[in-house]
């Protein structure tokens, strides 16, 4: 049966269900997107989630492939490195790559209004405010709150950390599937452009004020106003729970954000106004069931520390996209592929994105981590096909994830017995390279 | 508020809910219990899961909390230990424990309908066919399938490893859960009394076939029959999806079986008839929302392997029971301390369970496996409050799960360079056995 016969339903019209059903509609299927929301590009719409994301390469790539690199680049600040703040307003810059790679502020509704857009423009049909209850996986049927049933040739779930299909695979035999929050929570704060109109902090970094327990991070926007995240425990002595009133709010923040506070004229508003959110970890297998499959968050919910979320989402749609090529059609040789390329990558990040938490709000501001850098860019420099630093393989190339992950565990390795050596800031520049690249084997 | 005017609902009317209704009743609570299902005390009634149970010690104490531990054992069967059946039909008895420790061979119908009968003895009220589909947690009001609705002071939840209530739970903010299947099925099989009317094997033994992969296990019924079990993998070369006709199983019995086939008349059709099962390991946290908490398969559905799952869903109900004499009412503190000390206890008795799949299909046939379990008996009888094997914790003692799994690690470690010696088996009996004692530290 050729594609052009094929009908293919997708929940959830986010970035990733949208640059899905582009990607479809371009092979000739007949694509309808499923939005339980109401559309977000009619004013008065109520949006979904955080303000802001970092696009990277596997994000880039994947939009490349539908032809979309550069109009979304327009739309992206490039952050170049961290900018970290300390207690008393000190400011370290530090790159995350070698010059001219960096990450891109985004708005997530800028970008999804984008790709909704381009989506119809490619003869996908979305209907909104269509709320997916339940999934006959014998016909492929999606039923909705409304009422309305759809069966499709295939059904594909885009719908996010609480998809609908994948709680109907849930209670079928023999799905694994895990759920886990972290005990942290995180609010978003507006730091609005100053009284000139220009933006409070340098825009081209992701600054952080590392904290131990917990972080404020801000990433830039185009109006030159900054999206602030408090990354803060839910309970506890310094938690959301033991912040009570505007003076508390005020008080901590003064102590502990000293230079990010006169910039923040709404703080305590904001804090008591804006929801507190929390952060899951979601895995499971299969993806696929009979001819439904998950992508995106639905399949593979991260927490948002290593600035993959989107990006992953947008690879399973590239590696998708690819296999369908491989294959010519989709069947179960591509569906068996599809999962076993993209589990095991998906279960990697969520991994690194779990311990890139500690590194963010502790270790950036270690001057051993600091030197760990700096060392391994030489590495990097000197053996350029040998040593990739774990977040360039990550944020800037196509390593598969977990081939990323298991690197980079021998590499830092390594670099443990490397920092261990008495008094190795002082002589690090003499170090015999060559035999530290050797001992990756 | 007393007791005497406080209501309590309690999802699932199987072994579990039953105690724990009995139990506070016996308190002044007037409890309902609410299952899903026909009574099965009914001519016809359909049953629920698998048809005997290994009862221990853990069980037992809850039972005798309630004054219904004499009365239960009327029913039991002792199995003191496993008789392991080689490929050539040689039997090796390996005991569980000391001189009259044993585990318990009963029908889970059997004590379900007794523990049903005590409970409406004790003023509790079963409604059947009550199936729950939702539970509002700021009413503590569970709604069913047949339009009713039922509030209470306190809702709890024992209806297994599908729990209606956890279900709810997994939909709030911040739950943790996890269900992990594992690769292996399991078919139940009856070995009918023999044509004298005798057991066809010892029956005070728990018999296994254990063939590396996968094993066959048969407990002792009162009516003189056998059920056995076939642990196997679902897929694979050797497997359920691998044996297509009657003539494959028949020949796959025949050839690993072989003492056992004869004594299986209905092999063959019972093959085909009845189903293949799964199992899954369930975790979650916490166990308490509001005014309801999990109990049972609801919190902790455990693999089979260890033969704890009921024992360790009684002991539930103990310490619960124990909990509302220390704090004398239901509250926050009782459920706090409820959760601390049960959430560690589940995972490590689900993890003990996992591992003990490996030992029961493959270990119990090695001789180094033989030879440290005489060894540990020996620590065991020289220095019985020191050393006990890590089965004798789980089955026989009141250690904690999570105790017993700690214990158990340090002196595996122990056995393992005990065992590493060149010549063990020669001069075993020779060890300076103090010194391993000591090792524990």
């Amino acid at each position: 049966m050729s594609s052009q016969n094929q009908k293919i339903s997708i929940l959830g019209a986010g970035p990733v269900g949208a640059l899905l059903s582009i990607s479809l509609a371009k092979k000739g299927y007949s694509v309808t997107l499923f939005e339980r929301r109401d559309d977000m590009r009619k004013a008065g719409a109520i949006g979904g989630r955080s303000i802001n994301m970092a696009l990277s390469r596997r994000g880039l790539k994947a939009l490349d492939a539908v032809g979309l690199k550069e109009k979304v680049q327009e739309c992206c600040i490039p952050m170049p490195g961290r900018m970290i703040h300390d207690l008393e307003g000190n400011l370290n810059f530090q790159p995350y790559g070698k010059e001219g790679q960096y990450i891109n502020s985004i708005s997530r509704s800028g970008l999804n209004m984008l790709l909704m857009d381009e989506a119809e423009a490619h003869g996908v049909e979305i209907r909104f405010e269509h709320k997916c209850v339940n999934v006959d996986f014998d016909t492929t049927t999606a039923h909705f709150a409304n009422g309305t049933s759809v069966s499709s040739d295939f059904l594909f779930g885009a719908d996010g950390a609480f998809s609908a299909l994948r709680t109907a695979m849930q209670k079928t035999d023999r799905f694994n599937y895990s759920q886990d929050y972290i005990s942290a929570g995180y609010k978003e704060l507006t730091m609005p452009p100053t009284a000139n109109g220009d933006f409070a902090l340098d825009p081209n970094a992701l600054h952080i004020w590392p904290r131990g327990e917990y972080m404020l991070i801000a990433l830039p926007n185009l109006d030159k106003s900054f999206t602030c995240t408090l990354f803060f425990p839910f309970e506890g002595k310094l938690s959301f729970e033991a912040l009570k009133t505007e003076e508390d709010v005020q008080q901590f923040f003064e102590s502990k954000f000293n230079d990010a506070t006169p910039f923040l004229p709404d703080l305590t508003t904001d804090f008591f106004k804006n929801p507190t959110s929390s952060m899951v970890t979601v895995r499971c297998n299969p993806w696929v069931k009979e001819n439904t499959a998950l992508f995106g968050d639905a399949a593979h919910a991260l927490v948002p520390f290593y600035g993959q979320g989107m990006n992953a989402g947008f690879e399973d749609c590239f590696v998708f996209n690819e296999l369908l090529e491989k294959h010519g059609a989709i069947n179960d040789a591509l569906f068996t592929e599809y999962e076993a390329l993209r589990i095991p990558d998906a279960n990697a990040i969520a991994d690194l994105a779990l311990y890139n938490f500690i590194e963010m709000r502790d270790k950036v501001a270690d001057p051993k981590f600091v030197l760990q850098k700096k060392i391994e860019k030489r590495l990097n420099e000197l053996f350029p096909d040998k040593w990739v630093p774990l977040y360039t393989m990550v944020t800037f190339s196509d390593f598969r994830y977990s081939e990323a992950q298991v690197l980079g565990k021998n590499q830092q390795a390594i670099m443990n017995q490397v920092l261990a050596q008495p008094n190795i800031e002082a002589f690090w520049e003499e170090l015999y390279f060559e035999e530290i690249v050797r001992k990756l084997g």
